[in-house]
Protein backbone atom coordinates (compact mmCIF):
# COMPACT_ATOMS: atom_id res chain seq x y z
CA UNK A 1 0.00 0.00 0.00
CA UNK A 2 1.74 2.97 -1.14
CA UNK A 3 -0.67 6.06 -0.89
CA UNK A 4 0.06 9.73 -1.13
CA UNK A 5 4.19 11.15 -0.94
CA UNK A 6 5.43 13.12 1.93
CA UNK A 7 4.97 16.07 1.58
CA UNK A 8 0.96 15.45 0.69
CA UNK A 9 1.09 13.31 3.88
CA UNK A 10 2.04 16.56 5.49
CA UNK A 11 -0.38 18.98 4.58
CA UNK A 12 -3.13 16.14 5.39
CA UNK A 13 -1.82 15.76 8.72
CA UNK A 14 -1.14 19.54 9.45
CA UNK A 15 -4.81 20.59 7.87
CA UNK A 16 -6.23 18.06 9.94
CA UNK A 17 -5.57 19.96 13.13
CA UNK A 18 -7.61 22.16 12.15
CA UNK A 19 -10.96 22.27 14.30
CA UNK A 20 -13.70 21.23 12.27
CA UNK A 21 -11.50 20.05 9.40
CA UNK A 22 -11.85 15.57 9.43
CA UNK A 23 -9.14 13.49 7.13
CA UNK A 24 -11.51 13.09 4.19
CA UNK A 25 -11.58 17.27 4.24
CA UNK A 26 -8.21 17.57 5.18
CA UNK A 27 -7.65 15.09 1.73
CA UNK A 28 -9.63 17.40 -0.56
CA UNK A 29 -8.15 20.73 1.06
CA UNK A 30 -4.47 19.61 0.24
CA UNK A 31 -5.35 18.90 -3.27
CA UNK A 32 -6.98 21.89 -3.92
CA UNK A 33 -3.84 23.64 -2.06
CA UNK A 34 -1.57 21.61 -4.40
CA UNK A 35 -3.29 22.54 -7.48
CA UNK A 36 -3.99 26.13 -6.95
CA UNK A 37 -1.44 28.61 -8.77
CA UNK A 38 1.62 29.27 -6.96
CA UNK A 39 0.67 33.18 -6.54
CA UNK A 40 -2.53 32.28 -4.78
CA UNK A 41 -0.98 30.00 -2.28
CA UNK A 42 1.78 32.38 -1.78
CA UNK A 43 -0.85 35.16 -0.89
CA UNK A 44 -2.65 32.70 1.66
CA UNK A 45 -0.13 31.89 3.40
CA UNK A 46 0.95 35.79 3.88
CA UNK A 47 -2.84 36.75 5.00
CA UNK A 48 -1.84 34.20 7.27
CA UNK A 49 1.30 35.52 8.73
CA UNK A 50 -0.17 38.58 8.40
CA UNK A 51 -3.38 38.25 10.53
CA UNK A 52 -1.31 36.37 12.98
CA UNK A 53 1.65 39.05 13.09
CA UNK A 54 -1.31 41.64 13.56
CA UNK A 55 -4.18 40.90 14.97
CA UNK A 56 -3.44 41.83 18.99
CA UNK A 57 -6.24 42.26 22.12
CA UNK A 58 -8.15 45.75 22.31
CA UNK A 59 -6.82 47.12 25.46
CA UNK A 60 -10.44 47.73 26.54
CA UNK A 61 -12.61 45.34 25.33
CA UNK A 62 -10.10 42.59 24.61
CA UNK A 63 -11.46 41.49 21.36
CA UNK A 64 -9.18 41.03 17.98
CA UNK A 65 -8.46 43.65 16.87
CA UNK A 66 -5.13 45.77 14.36
CA UNK A 67 -4.76 48.47 16.60
CA UNK A 68 -4.85 49.59 19.81
CA UNK A 69 -8.29 49.95 20.38
CA UNK A 70 -10.69 48.14 18.75
CA UNK A 71 -13.05 49.91 16.61
CA UNK A 72 -16.31 49.36 18.92
CA UNK A 73 -14.34 50.72 22.00
CA UNK A 74 -12.94 54.14 19.42
CA UNK A 75 -16.01 54.82 18.74
CA UNK A 76 -17.37 57.67 20.86
CA UNK A 77 -20.52 57.57 19.55
CA UNK A 78 -21.56 54.08 21.35
CA UNK A 79 -23.16 54.36 24.76
CA UNK A 80 -19.64 53.50 26.57
CA UNK A 81 -21.53 53.11 30.38
CA UNK A 82 -23.08 49.68 28.77
CA UNK A 83 -20.54 46.71 28.86
CA UNK A 84 -21.70 43.43 27.17
CA UNK A 85 -19.61 40.62 28.17
CA UNK A 86 -19.34 37.79 25.49
CA UNK A 87 -17.15 34.89 25.58
CA UNK A 88 -15.33 35.64 22.31
CA UNK A 89 -14.92 37.68 19.19
CA UNK A 90 -17.66 35.37 17.61
CA UNK A 91 -19.76 36.22 19.89
CA UNK A 92 -19.62 40.07 19.82
CA UNK A 93 -19.39 39.99 15.81
CA UNK A 94 -23.38 38.00 15.93
CA UNK A 95 -24.47 41.19 18.06
CA UNK A 96 -22.59 43.65 16.07
CA UNK A 97 -24.34 42.01 13.28
CA UNK A 98 -27.64 42.33 14.07
CA UNK A 99 -26.98 46.55 14.34
CA UNK A 100 -28.83 47.60 16.81
CA UNK A 101 -26.65 47.27 19.97
CA UNK A 102 -25.68 50.73 21.19
CA UNK A 103 -23.02 49.81 23.92
CA UNK A 104 -19.72 48.35 24.12
CA UNK A 105 -18.29 44.81 24.83
CA UNK A 106 -16.13 42.64 27.33
CA UNK A 107 -14.87 39.59 25.52
CA UNK A 108 -13.83 36.76 27.98
CA UNK A 109 -12.06 34.20 25.65
CA UNK A 110 -13.65 31.74 27.28
CA UNK A 111 -16.35 30.45 29.60
CA UNK A 112 -15.95 28.82 32.91
CA UNK A 113 -15.35 24.79 32.83
CA UNK A 114 -14.37 22.68 35.69
CA UNK A 115 -14.64 19.68 32.64
CA UNK A 116 -12.15 21.34 30.79
CA UNK A 117 -9.55 23.06 33.96
CA UNK A 118 -10.77 26.40 33.38
CA UNK A 119 -11.19 28.20 35.97
CA UNK A 120 -12.35 32.04 36.47
CA UNK A 121 -8.47 33.05 36.76
CA UNK A 122 -8.30 31.64 33.22
CA UNK A 123 -10.55 33.90 31.44
CA UNK A 124 -10.82 37.68 31.27
CA UNK A 125 -12.54 38.39 34.24
CA UNK A 126 -9.89 40.64 36.65
CA UNK A 127 -9.94 42.93 33.60
CA UNK A 128 -13.77 43.22 33.75
CA UNK A 129 -13.32 43.36 37.53
CA UNK A 130 -11.17 46.48 36.50
CA UNK A 131 -13.42 48.07 34.02
CA UNK A 132 -16.42 48.33 36.74
CA UNK A 133 -14.01 51.22 38.19
CA UNK A 134 -15.37 53.30 34.90
CA UNK A 135 -18.29 54.99 34.85
CA UNK A 136 -20.31 51.94 33.91
CA UNK A 137 -24.14 51.69 34.51
CA UNK A 138 -24.89 48.03 33.10
CA UNK A 139 -23.52 44.95 32.54
CA UNK A 140 -25.42 42.93 29.91
CA UNK A 141 -23.91 38.74 30.57
CA UNK A 142 -24.48 37.44 27.39
CA UNK A 143 -22.67 33.57 27.66
CA UNK A 144 -24.05 31.16 25.80
CA UNK A 145 -26.79 29.10 27.04
CA UNK A 146 -24.56 26.32 27.73
CA UNK A 147 -23.73 24.49 30.91
CA UNK A 148 -20.25 26.68 30.92
CA UNK A 149 -21.92 29.92 29.94
CA UNK A 150 -24.56 30.07 32.79
CA UNK A 151 -21.94 29.14 34.98
CA UNK A 152 -19.45 31.70 33.95
CA UNK A 153 -22.67 34.60 33.81
CA UNK A 154 -23.50 33.38 37.68
CA UNK A 155 -19.89 34.06 38.47
CA UNK A 156 -20.06 37.20 37.06
CA UNK A 157 -23.20 38.40 38.83
CA UNK A 158 -21.81 37.50 41.90
CA UNK A 159 -18.38 39.34 41.06
CA UNK A 160 -20.53 42.79 40.47
CA UNK A 161 -22.94 42.35 43.14
CA UNK A 162 -21.07 44.27 45.62
CA UNK A 163 -20.04 46.89 43.36
CA UNK A 164 -24.11 47.71 42.98
CA UNK A 165 -23.99 48.05 39.23
CA UNK A 166 -26.96 46.66 37.38
CA UNK A 167 -26.32 43.02 36.23
CA UNK A 168 -28.75 41.95 33.06
CA UNK A 169 -28.90 38.59 31.35
CA UNK A 170 -29.74 38.06 27.99
CA UNK A 171 -32.87 36.02 27.80
CA UNK A 172 -33.25 32.53 27.20
CA UNK A 173 -36.32 30.92 25.40
CA UNK A 174 -37.61 29.79 22.02
CA UNK A 175 -35.81 31.28 19.10
CA UNK A 176 -38.12 33.58 16.69
CA UNK A 177 -39.87 31.57 14.34
CA UNK A 178 -38.80 28.43 16.22
CA UNK A 179 -41.82 25.43 15.83
CA UNK A 180 -42.46 24.25 19.74
CA UNK A 181 -42.61 20.94 18.55
CA UNK A 182 -39.20 20.37 17.58
CA UNK A 183 -37.63 22.45 20.71
CA UNK A 184 -36.22 20.78 23.47
CA UNK A 185 -37.75 20.50 27.25
CA UNK A 186 -35.26 22.73 29.03
CA UNK A 187 -36.00 25.31 26.30
CA UNK A 188 -39.37 25.11 26.84
CA UNK A 189 -39.61 25.10 30.42
CA UNK A 190 -36.89 28.00 30.32
CA UNK A 191 -39.52 30.12 27.78
CA UNK A 192 -42.15 29.51 30.68
CA UNK A 193 -40.38 31.01 33.35
CA UNK A 194 -39.41 33.71 31.52
CA UNK A 195 -42.68 34.45 30.01
CA UNK A 196 -43.32 38.32 29.88
CA UNK A 197 -46.58 40.28 30.23
CA UNK A 198 -47.86 41.30 26.90
CA UNK B 1 -21.84 47.64 12.68
CA UNK B 2 -18.50 47.12 13.17
CA UNK B 3 -17.19 43.37 12.51
CA UNK B 4 -14.18 42.20 12.19
CA UNK B 5 -10.61 44.02 11.47
CA UNK B 6 -8.99 44.24 8.55
CA UNK B 7 -6.58 41.46 8.45
CA UNK B 8 -9.02 38.71 10.30
CA UNK B 9 -11.59 40.15 7.53
CA UNK B 10 -9.18 39.05 4.83
CA UNK B 11 -8.25 35.76 6.36
CA UNK B 12 -11.53 34.59 6.83
CA UNK B 13 -12.36 35.70 3.12
CA UNK B 14 -9.22 34.11 2.08
CA UNK B 15 -10.40 30.84 3.72
CA UNK B 16 -13.84 30.73 2.98
CA UNK B 17 -12.64 30.56 -0.64
CA UNK B 18 -11.28 27.01 0.11
CA UNK B 19 -13.45 23.68 -0.74
CA UNK B 20 -16.23 22.87 1.57
CA UNK B 21 -15.52 26.10 4.34
CA UNK B 22 -17.94 28.27 4.68
CA UNK B 23 -18.56 31.60 6.10
CA UNK B 24 -18.30 30.23 9.66
CA UNK B 25 -16.08 27.59 9.21
CA UNK B 26 -13.76 30.19 8.35
CA UNK B 27 -14.73 32.75 11.44
CA UNK B 28 -13.99 29.90 13.46
CA UNK B 29 -10.89 28.50 11.33
CA UNK B 30 -9.43 32.07 11.35
CA UNK B 31 -9.69 32.84 15.24
CA UNK B 32 -8.01 29.21 15.96
CA UNK B 33 -5.21 30.57 13.25
CA UNK B 34 -5.00 33.71 15.58
CA UNK B 35 -5.14 31.95 18.24
CA UNK B 36 -2.60 29.78 17.48
CA UNK B 37 1.25 29.82 18.89
CA UNK B 38 3.05 31.30 16.21
CA UNK B 39 5.58 28.80 16.01
CA UNK B 40 2.70 26.60 14.57
CA UNK B 41 1.38 28.94 11.91
CA UNK B 42 4.89 29.27 10.92
CA UNK B 43 5.44 25.59 10.66
CA UNK B 44 1.66 25.06 8.93
CA UNK B 45 2.56 27.86 6.35
CA UNK B 46 6.07 26.10 5.87
CA UNK B 47 4.11 22.89 5.22
CA UNK B 48 1.52 24.69 2.61
CA UNK B 49 4.61 26.19 0.58
CA UNK B 50 6.76 22.74 0.99
CA UNK B 51 4.04 20.77 -0.54
CA UNK B 52 3.17 23.36 -3.19
CA UNK B 53 6.78 23.56 -3.87
CA UNK B 54 7.62 20.31 -4.01
CA UNK B 55 4.87 17.93 -5.30
CA UNK B 56 4.51 17.15 -8.81
CA UNK B 57 3.30 15.05 -11.19
CA UNK B 58 4.56 11.48 -11.74
CA UNK B 59 6.32 10.78 -15.20
CA UNK B 60 4.27 7.63 -15.91
CA UNK B 61 0.66 7.95 -14.02
CA UNK B 62 0.70 11.17 -13.08
CA UNK B 63 -0.53 10.86 -9.93
CA UNK B 64 0.54 13.88 -7.30
CA UNK B 65 3.65 12.73 -5.80
CA UNK B 66 7.47 14.40 -4.07
CA UNK B 67 9.79 12.33 -7.04
CA UNK B 68 9.77 12.15 -10.96
CA UNK B 69 8.38 8.62 -10.47
CA UNK B 70 5.91 8.00 -7.94
CA UNK B 71 6.30 4.63 -5.48
CA UNK B 72 3.85 2.73 -7.03
CA UNK B 73 5.68 3.33 -10.81
CA UNK B 74 8.52 2.97 -9.42
CA UNK B 75 7.45 -0.72 -7.69
CA UNK B 76 8.71 -2.81 -10.18
CA UNK B 77 7.10 -5.64 -8.08
CA UNK B 78 3.40 -4.57 -8.75
CA UNK B 79 2.41 -5.27 -12.65
CA UNK B 80 2.80 -3.02 -15.32
CA UNK B 81 0.71 -4.42 -17.77
CA UNK B 82 -2.68 -3.78 -16.09
CA UNK B 83 -3.68 0.19 -15.95
CA UNK B 84 -6.30 1.33 -13.09
CA UNK B 85 -8.06 4.68 -14.59
CA UNK B 86 -8.97 6.70 -11.84
CA UNK B 87 -10.15 10.41 -11.79
CA UNK B 88 -7.69 11.64 -9.28
CA UNK B 89 -5.25 10.96 -6.71
CA UNK B 90 -7.75 10.71 -4.26
CA UNK B 91 -9.32 7.93 -6.00
CA UNK B 92 -6.14 6.44 -6.69
CA UNK B 93 -5.70 6.42 -2.92
CA UNK B 94 -8.46 4.67 -2.26
CA UNK B 95 -8.09 1.75 -4.17
CA UNK B 96 -4.35 1.66 -2.76
CA UNK B 97 -6.17 1.74 0.91
CA UNK B 98 -7.94 -1.60 0.02
CA UNK B 99 -4.20 -3.03 -0.58
CA UNK B 100 -4.78 -5.90 -3.16
CA UNK B 101 -4.64 -3.94 -6.34
CA UNK B 102 -1.23 -5.49 -7.88
CA UNK B 103 -1.63 -3.01 -11.42
CA UNK B 104 -0.66 0.60 -11.63
CA UNK B 105 -2.48 3.64 -12.46
CA UNK B 106 -3.47 5.97 -14.26
CA UNK B 107 -4.78 9.78 -13.39
CA UNK B 108 -6.82 11.66 -15.55
CA UNK B 109 -7.23 14.47 -13.03
CA UNK B 110 -10.79 15.28 -13.98
CA UNK B 111 -13.99 13.50 -15.89
CA UNK B 112 -15.32 15.16 -18.92
CA UNK B 113 -17.99 17.35 -18.29
CA UNK B 114 -19.91 18.97 -20.71
CA UNK B 115 -21.71 21.30 -17.99
CA UNK B 116 -18.16 22.07 -16.65
CA UNK B 117 -16.64 22.52 -20.27
CA UNK B 118 -14.31 20.13 -19.22
CA UNK B 119 -13.96 18.03 -22.38
CA UNK B 120 -11.34 15.22 -23.48
CA UNK B 121 -8.35 17.54 -24.06
CA UNK B 122 -9.06 18.69 -20.86
CA UNK B 123 -7.98 15.74 -18.93
CA UNK B 124 -4.73 13.18 -19.10
CA UNK B 125 -6.55 11.14 -22.13
CA UNK B 126 -3.48 11.68 -25.05
CA UNK B 127 -0.82 10.86 -22.31
CA UNK B 128 -3.20 7.25 -21.59
CA UNK B 129 -3.45 6.58 -25.35
CA UNK B 130 0.40 7.23 -25.24
CA UNK B 131 0.76 4.63 -22.64
CA UNK B 132 -1.24 2.24 -25.24
CA UNK B 133 1.99 1.58 -26.96
CA UNK B 134 4.10 0.06 -24.17
CA UNK B 135 3.19 -3.45 -23.09
CA UNK B 136 -0.39 -3.53 -21.84
CA UNK B 137 -2.49 -6.07 -21.38
CA UNK B 138 -5.84 -4.74 -19.89
CA UNK B 139 -6.73 -1.22 -18.46
CA UNK B 140 -9.40 -1.01 -15.61
CA UNK B 141 -11.56 2.16 -15.95
CA UNK B 142 -12.67 3.07 -12.17
CA UNK B 143 -13.69 6.65 -13.11
CA UNK B 144 -16.71 7.25 -11.03
CA UNK B 145 -20.39 6.35 -11.16
CA UNK B 146 -21.38 9.52 -11.38
CA UNK B 147 -22.87 10.86 -15.03
CA UNK B 148 -19.10 12.42 -15.30
CA UNK B 149 -17.64 9.41 -14.53
CA UNK B 150 -19.74 7.26 -16.98
CA UNK B 151 -19.33 9.86 -20.37
CA UNK B 152 -15.92 9.57 -19.40
CA UNK B 153 -15.63 5.77 -19.08
CA UNK B 154 -17.95 5.51 -22.45
CA UNK B 155 -14.99 8.02 -23.88
CA UNK B 156 -11.74 6.25 -22.98
CA UNK B 157 -13.54 2.13 -23.95
CA UNK B 158 -13.85 3.73 -27.53
CA UNK B 159 -10.25 5.33 -27.70
CA UNK B 160 -8.68 1.95 -27.06
CA UNK B 161 -11.14 -0.35 -28.64
CA UNK B 162 -8.66 0.31 -32.01
CA UNK B 163 -5.60 -1.13 -30.16
CA UNK B 164 -7.23 -4.49 -28.99
CA UNK B 165 -6.18 -3.69 -25.31
CA UNK B 166 -8.82 -5.80 -22.85
CA UNK B 167 -11.11 -2.58 -21.49
CA UNK B 168 -12.96 -3.61 -18.19
CA UNK B 169 -15.29 -1.54 -15.89
CA UNK B 170 -15.39 -1.78 -12.15
CA UNK B 171 -18.86 -3.37 -11.53
CA UNK B 172 -21.78 -1.01 -10.21
CA UNK B 173 -24.30 -2.22 -7.99
CA UNK B 174 -25.40 -2.33 -4.21
CA UNK B 175 -22.75 -1.86 -1.83
CA UNK B 176 -21.32 -4.23 0.86
CA UNK B 177 -23.64 -4.14 3.81
CA UNK B 178 -26.32 -1.90 2.10
CA UNK B 179 -29.59 -2.54 2.70
CA UNK B 180 -31.82 -2.58 -0.67
CA UNK B 181 -34.48 -0.91 1.23
CA UNK B 182 -32.17 2.44 1.09
CA UNK B 183 -30.60 2.17 -2.00
CA UNK B 184 -31.19 4.41 -5.00
CA UNK B 185 -33.54 2.52 -7.86
CA UNK B 186 -30.72 3.59 -10.54
CA UNK B 187 -28.42 1.43 -8.59
CA UNK B 188 -30.72 -1.60 -8.11
CA UNK B 189 -31.66 -1.60 -12.12
CA UNK B 190 -27.60 -1.84 -12.15
CA UNK B 191 -27.27 -4.52 -9.51
CA UNK B 192 -29.60 -6.61 -11.52
CA UNK B 193 -28.30 -5.74 -14.87
CA UNK B 194 -25.21 -6.53 -13.65
CA UNK B 195 -25.57 -9.72 -11.44
CA UNK B 196 -23.66 -13.02 -11.58
CA UNK B 197 -24.25 -16.73 -11.49
CA UNK B 198 -22.97 -18.17 -8.19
Amino acid sequence: MELYSGHINKLIEELAGLPGIGSKSAQRLAFHIINMPKDKVERMVNTILGAKENVRYCRECFTLTDSEVCPVCANSKRDHGTIMVVENARDLAAYEKTGRYEGIYHVLHGAISPMLGIGPGDIRLKELVMRMQDNVSEVIIATNSSLEGETTAMYISKLIKPTGIKTTRIASGVPVGGDLEYIDEVTLLRALEGRVEI
